[in-house]
């Protein structure tokens, strides 16, 4: 079943540079979440977008056919890491419709807090 | 009176395997809520993608006509329960349309941690 | 300027029936933000829908040319009060194009937990 | 690239006067993140919607082109600065297509709470 679009925006982005978890899943994070339902692997490049720079990016990555990929922005390296402690918005490209969900942990604090949207899905 | 779409998509899953609650309300949970608020039951089917297996479902239920149902992840058993820990997406088909939206309540501190987002709603 | 829709859906809903704050601002509740950016006067109504009942309503209210109103589902006292600790969906019917944004507000522990998301917007 | 819309509008919107954080990161405050991917700068304007009196604004700025600019309410003071405590609505217009999300960070509690949601694009 192929399902979504081919470009996607999230306007909003930060990593705060600070956790207090001690493990992985509890360390302060912003996640793609790509979901690729249909039956030919996606290519992905991802474009960041800052408040006084030009863009970095393309990073690339795939998420094959009838799969999903929840992609941690902290873990981008190629071609550059992501700042921590600073705005950013991401462009979300697709070769065939992936649907794309948008969620940040931050634990700054000993509470959990989380957010989630959707992306905005670029029509036509 | 018809609203919504027959087929829905949420990218983000993810349901943590500890919990600090102590009754069912407070327990880590992720919750599909779907409207049908047409004169129909709708039937309603639901699919798991994964990162590294095959989709798992399908997971059947219905939503009578005029009703509300939250289903929360953590129940469905059938063909198999759903893996805790683990990144998961889900895309829901119904019979007539429907509005579907997602909440995740994450208790693994003891302040609660909660997001939710409309899911994506394919046209056509 | 007239923006938005004439019928919105809100699949999630859940009032707890428990608050930790002390003062209404923190007491927990749901709330539908209601933005009437036009210049003619709308009426509301929005119908509760429950997971084994016919639905509630319609509770009728105003949001007047160029006002919001953000709406607590707490206060819904007309035909009858909104059941707490109970799952229910709503639709909401606007006699002119609004905007509706739902939030949720939950301070059953100590530390607050929120969560927000735009409301289905119907189409046509 | 050119993506967005030239009119959102934010239905949510509440400062909270309190905060227990001691640094400008952890402040209550409430942001619209606004991407502008294309290659022409975007001139914005901003109108506040409140319950009980007209609208407030336009408040202008600008967001240059491939950038992004993470705006807090908190800041806008010209023609008058953002009550606390009170409920608003916003409605934000580009001279170009631009992708506008809405974030509210709360720290009235040690804890943080998040919320995010994309605001509400006004098609055609």
């Amino acid at each position: 079943m192929t399902i979504g679009h081919t470009i996607w925006a999230i306007a909003e982005g930060y990593i705060p540079s600070q956790s207090t978890g001690t493990d992985r899943t509890l360390i302060s994070h912003e996640t793609a979440c790509i979901l690729n339902a249909g039956d030919v692997d996606a290519d992905i490049t991802i474009t960041l977008y800052f408040k006084d720079r030009e863009p970095a990016g393309p990073y690339r990555l795939a998420v094959p056919a009838r799969r999903t990929r929840h992609v941690r922005f902290n873990d981008l390296s190629d071609p550059e890491s992501v700042p921590r402690d600073t705005d950013y918005s991401s462009v979300i490209s697709a070769s065939v419709p992936v649907v794309v969900q948008h969620t940040r942990l931050d634990s700054r604090q000993p509470a959990l807090a989380l957010l989630s949207t959707i992306a905005f899905a670029v029509t036509g």
